[in-house]
């Protein structure tokens, strides 16, 4: 009988991440969740990570970070997160500097200590903000430095890489994905703003996919 | 004129990292130091830390960090500090998983936010206990990642890796760096336990310099 693989996901309570807990499962991993709360300006997704870790009944933590020295518009106050569409090739301002490099290495501690094997990220290339840390080349530099960082064999992977949102979308719902628990808005509003990039995105994906998105309802 | 070059040091309040300190004021970086309470069983080290910051006039910020996993006896309350030198080839229990990882993954961050372009870390891969983050191929390949993982071009330096604890003791004393105050044993007690495998290392390398200790003055 094949050993059952203990798997840490990073949860961020978005399409993408929990789309990566239900695949995780489909496949028969234990999963543990990791969430982040890193002084966003809302709340709101990390609770909504919370509310989906339990609905799936997925054992998780919630680690509290501090990045005092800000960098992004989605944690300095005076920083403004700006509507529409990335442009091409330009790093917008929510990018968080060296946010998955900081929850890769959390995770990459924790399987250490818990004789995990796998880190499973929701990263995605193609339908992205262009983050730098969401690339192919990111995580492929990231498994080559967990040959030598620790004791244990352990790898990250980023099932979505290479998939487009309305792929996400179609495979959210044949997992099963309680969809209309995420949340992607950078907003911390009553109801997604409509406006950033990760609503566009997201709405890009239910649009191509042909379905309408159940968190908006 | 060449631009001044700005750097974070990892700052421990070590022997190590305190002589890296003072190695890069001597080479005329601006220098922000990063000092990390990460759970450990006594605040000594972090406490000498900061007071060696004040007497360099080095600007330094504390990071508050918490492995809820643990996995190491130096954060572990029931897991005993070895007494002793770590045997050839093995891991010690001192060894804290991914450690180094999430301290260079902030300086990373800081670096990123604040436009700076080097981290200093006072590793060692001679007289040191074995970590596997302590080894050159670790620092290879984190730069390597630094390559990829954000926008700015940053680079680890690890300028102390292949020196002998002795040739550290006396560069020190060359760059005139308040041994007196750096603290390296793994206990907090009033003076340093003199057992554990940081304190016989040190004692090595003062040993070996032929100068005997100021902080056990």
């Amino acid at each position: 009988m094949a050993r059952i693989k203990k798997a840490v996901v990073l949860l961020s309570g978005g399409l993408d991440s929990t789309t990566v807990l239900y695949w995780a499962k489909s496949k028969k991993r234990k999963v543990h969740a990791l969430i982040f709360s890193y002084g966003q300006k809302h709340s709101k997704e990390v609770k909504k990570a919370i509310k989906i870790a339990k609905v799936s009944h997925t054992p998780y933590t919630v680690m509290r970070i501090h990045l005092p020295w800000g960098g992004s518009s989605l944690i300095e106050k005076n920083k403004k997160i700006p509507k529409g569409r990335t442009k091409r090739d330009s790093i917008p301002t929510t990018y968080v500097p060296a946010r998955n490099t900081i929850f890769l290495s959390y995770a990459f501690s924790f399987c250490e200590a818990k004789n995990f094997s796998e880190i499973l990220i929701g990263a995605n290339a193609r339908d992205f903000s262009g983050y730098p840390d969401c690339r192919p080349f990111f995580y492929k530099n990231f498994n080559k430095l967990l040959k030598v960082a620790g004791v244990k064999k352990i790898k990250v992977k980023a099932p979505l890489l290479k998939k487009t949102k309305s792929q996400i979308v179609k495979l959210a719902l044949k997992l099963k994905a309680p969809l209309h628990l995420t949340w992607s808005c950078y907003r911390g509003g009553k109801k997604p703003c409509g406006r950033c990039d990760a609503c566009l995105l997201r709405a890009k994906g239910f649009r191509e996919a042909g379905i309408s998105d159940p968190a908006l309802k």
